[in-house]
């Protein structure tokens, strides 16, 4: 991927392969525009992997606008990014349960919802998941909108059993859509 | 649907079975909150289906933020409301043109493509469309970001040929994710 520091593919430019923990150390101030060219990748508020989590799949990004979640307080930074291990689109299976620590009603997925209650799931939390195979995006509201949360089968053995296990900036087990991360 | 007139379902509360072009004929502002009880539904910023295009599937939208598009100029206003006619998942089909008119390179969709240029498509920018079934929303940026317009089998008899019919809000050809509309 390819990243700017200014808006439109201006200013300085530097290209990733690998994971960048801070993009302050290229002399940058922020991202303000990038290009995802292969894979696909998730981007951080802050350095070192912390804060609210974008996915970036390919395509061209030109402002801040184009990631951001549509959060009422829209992080106007991106600091640090990796890359994220996808399955086969087909072969992507995500387990979710009612309660935290797997308790609870489950559904198995392997599929993108854009509303998990439009699917028969009850309400509006999700309590843990379980990621058997492949890399997902979950987020608060329907239609993919909101704070998201990158869920890895390459990370904590692809358990999450509590919203403090989605990310830092999770507050809440509010998840009311969920989609596999397209190569 | 139902609406209400304040955040975090308070204050006014009005329930729709079927298309609703003016809130304001309710004594409403605006709307500030809704739950999508059933089906799938389109909300307008302006009246009259009007303006920006929110596609609102079962789930809660407790404030704008919620339904908005994470736009650089977000409309704090939703004003008009109509169902949408989904087709049974695996039935809907989606034709993408690389030029307007139906002209040019094309591609079948019958899938969710978060970034259309990892299916394959060259470019960040559609043409045109022809919707053989079911109901789409395709989007400005990838992940379902920016700016959101509906295509029907149900509107236009299926044919967008070029960005002014998608919407009253769209001014470029820009597009770079696309999704069933889920029921």
């Amino acid at each position: 991927m390819v990243v700017w520091d200014e808006e439109g593919f201006q200013g300085r430019r530097h290209e990733f392969t690998a994971e960048c923990p801070s993009v302050l150390e290229l002399g940058f101030e922020t991202v303000r525009s990038l290009k995802v060219l292969s894979g696909a990748w998730v981007g951080f508020e802050h350095a070192g992997f912390q804060g609210q989590q974008y996915v970036l799949e390919r395509g061209e990004y030109p402002a801040w606008d184009a990631w951001s979640g549509n959060t009422a307080y829209p992080a106007e930074r991106l600091t640090s990014f990796r890359p994220v291990a996808c399955a086969n689109h087909r072969d992507s299976r995500l387990t979710i349960f009612e309660q935290e620590n797997f308790l609870g009603r489950k559904g198995e997925l392997s599929d993108d919802y854009p509303s998990l209650q439009a699917m028969g799931w009850d309400g509006t939390e999700v309590g843990s998941f379980h990621v058997q195979s492949g890399a997902w995006v979950c987020s608060q509201f329907p239609g993919y909108r909101g704070f998201q949360y990158v869920l890895e089968s390459d990370h904590h053995s692809g358990d999450y059993k509590h919203f403090r296990e989605w990310g830092s900036h999770a507050h809440t087990f509010q998840v009311q859509s969920v989609r596999r991360i397209q190569q």
